[in-house]
């Protein structure tokens, strides 16, 4: 009968610490033993629900159930937001269990565990081994946020040819500069001023653009694709103009209220607005490959998994201060 | 030097008649004898302009000029939205022609010609032979509003397995339901009453939905594709339900101001929402064989193809009593 430390959101908006029991491993489930965690805007959306946040665990296997099949004690691994599926709709069976009517996903089902803890039970279905290159902390923020963006990349067959547009250079944007680079693509990233240049280039872009005050945009050749990685919805004026025929634009940030974009240049230029979130199994575990190979990490800062830690860590993130991406350690 | 009668926009919104004259024909200009010319909701767009209206246009080659290949005196053709396009650009070469950033379009050059007309002069190039088994008058209204559904279903490569929503039963309403259904596609329509049920299901519907006074829609399993034809946009909390996982949405009705939809379910259900205008030429004319093999053919109405005609037409048309596409055909 695993027992565990958890922290969870609450109505004041503090983090509370809490114990979690769940009944002996069954079926596929292992016990894992946090190690980091990263820290995602949308735990901020659930920081007021009594809920325990954290969706991009990295930790080690300390149990394993009785129809657990290729994981082990001592296996690294990582999970995200999803963490069940029915596994029979047209969906899970053609590798789109993202899609799945009844999946169950972090922040949509009663969950008494997290990656803010010091143990989560999951089930091995939806737990993936971690390759070696990549440590736990690096690691971590690929469960959700570098999940998203290498999905809109590989899920919607970006080509290798394309220029890729990259808004915002936080904690999603600095891995999709890489992922886009890495795939061959020609990444343009779109700040607000000139601040993040220098890191932008060396993360992989081959053009930044500050937009603060900018009237219009002179880029050269158009994007064939655009990520959206701020929660701020773009200036359409300035950006509809360097979309090229035939793009795609894809919002990811998650937030509330309405997508609202201009109607006669969406018809007039063809242009593809692609809702995504994060990856189906099959292309997480190619994103945890492509990240090995192609060392592909996340700029971390590190913070204790504690109530302080979670706390500062998301002051930091909500002051616009991360840099960038937060990752939550077990002391000791 | 061609010489004839065509009908204009003005600045009150009367329709104007005048007189064009063009030069000798050159290159691969062909003389076209209009024999019909469907009406479309964007001729209403530029009736208060001075330029000729008109872009589904049938007739008769009258005339060749030297570098014509293909057509000869006497051929039945017919003509759409585009007339130009540069040829060398990565959409021209790819066959995507329709994304052609010096495409020359209908209400886009300050043209002294249109389908609303005795005659017109157009490159080979960008007119199309009709097939036996669909008359001219039948032809017309497939130039722009055939196309236009046909793009969308084709170019995007829906699968004729898909659950097709078509959102309005007018002038491109009544020929997506035609086409989706010979493609095999079930086809579920949404009118707002009952009263265009029994012709939806005539032309392919397998089911057909009124949406009038409904608070949620109960049409077991969910669309794959959604086709919006009218120009009001749909009301999101009725649709958004019932659209499945990984579906696609076409808003094709051009109207101006912005495209607006809920940002949560666009994200979770991995909705696309897909920009789509009239077909490049070889899909054009695929839409224009498929049509032919399978007989679709508009519903229309026909009204003289004069001053007097003209306006009766679209009164008929922005009064919303057109069954369900308005064709002009020259009195003789």
């Amino acid at each position: 009968m695993p027992s565990f430390t958890v922290y969870k959101g609450s109505k004041d908006g503090s983090i509370q610490k809490s114990q979690t029991t769940k009944g002996d491993l069954k079926n596929d489930e292992v016990l894992i033993r946090v190690t980091a965690s990263g820290l995602c805007g949308t735990d901020e959306h659930y920081r007021t629900s009594d809920m325990v946040l954290g969706h991009e665990g990295a930790g080690v296997i300390e149990a394993v159930g009785p129809a657990v099949r290729s994981l082990k004690k001592g296996d690294r691994v990582g999970w995200g937001y999803e963490h069940d599926c029915c596994g029979e709709c047209t969906y899970c069976l053609s590798g789109r269990e993202t899609f799945c009517p009844e999946r169950k996903m972090y922040g949509y089902a009663d969950l008494d565990q997290g990656s803010f803890a010091t143990h989560a039970v999951w089930r091995e279905a939806f737990v993936f081994k971690l390759p070696e290159g990549l440590t736990d902390k690096e690691a971590a923020p690929l469960m959700c946020g570098g999940a998203t963006v290498f999905n809109a990349l590989r899920m919607y067959n970006i080509a290798p040819t394309s220029r890729v547009g990259v808004m915002g250079v936080g904690g999603l944007g600095h891995l999709a500069i890489q992922f886009a680079s890495k795939m061959g693509c020609d990444v343009v990233v779109f700040s607000g001023t000139e601040s993040k240049k220098e890191e932008a280039m060396k993360l992989g872009a081959s053009e930044f653009v500050a937009m603060k005050g900018k009237k219009e945009l002179d880029i050269g050749r158009k994007l064939d694709v655009l990520l959206v990685t701020m929660s701020a919805q773009p200036d359409w004026s300035l950006i509809l103009p360097v979309m090229a025929g035939d793009s795609i634009i894809f919002p990811l940030s998650v937030s509330g209220g309405d997508f609202t974009i201009p109607y006669t240049p969406l018809l007039l230029q063809g242009i593809r607005v692609q809702g995504s979130i994060v990856a189906p199994r099959n292309i997480h575990k190619q994103m945890l490959q492509f990240a090995a190979l192609h060392q592909i990490k996340p700029v971390i800062m590190e913070f204790p998994l504690n109530q302080e830690g979670i706390t500062k860590a998301m002051t930091t993130l909500n002051e616009g201060n991360m840099r960038y991406r937060g990752v939550l350690v077990p002391e000791n």
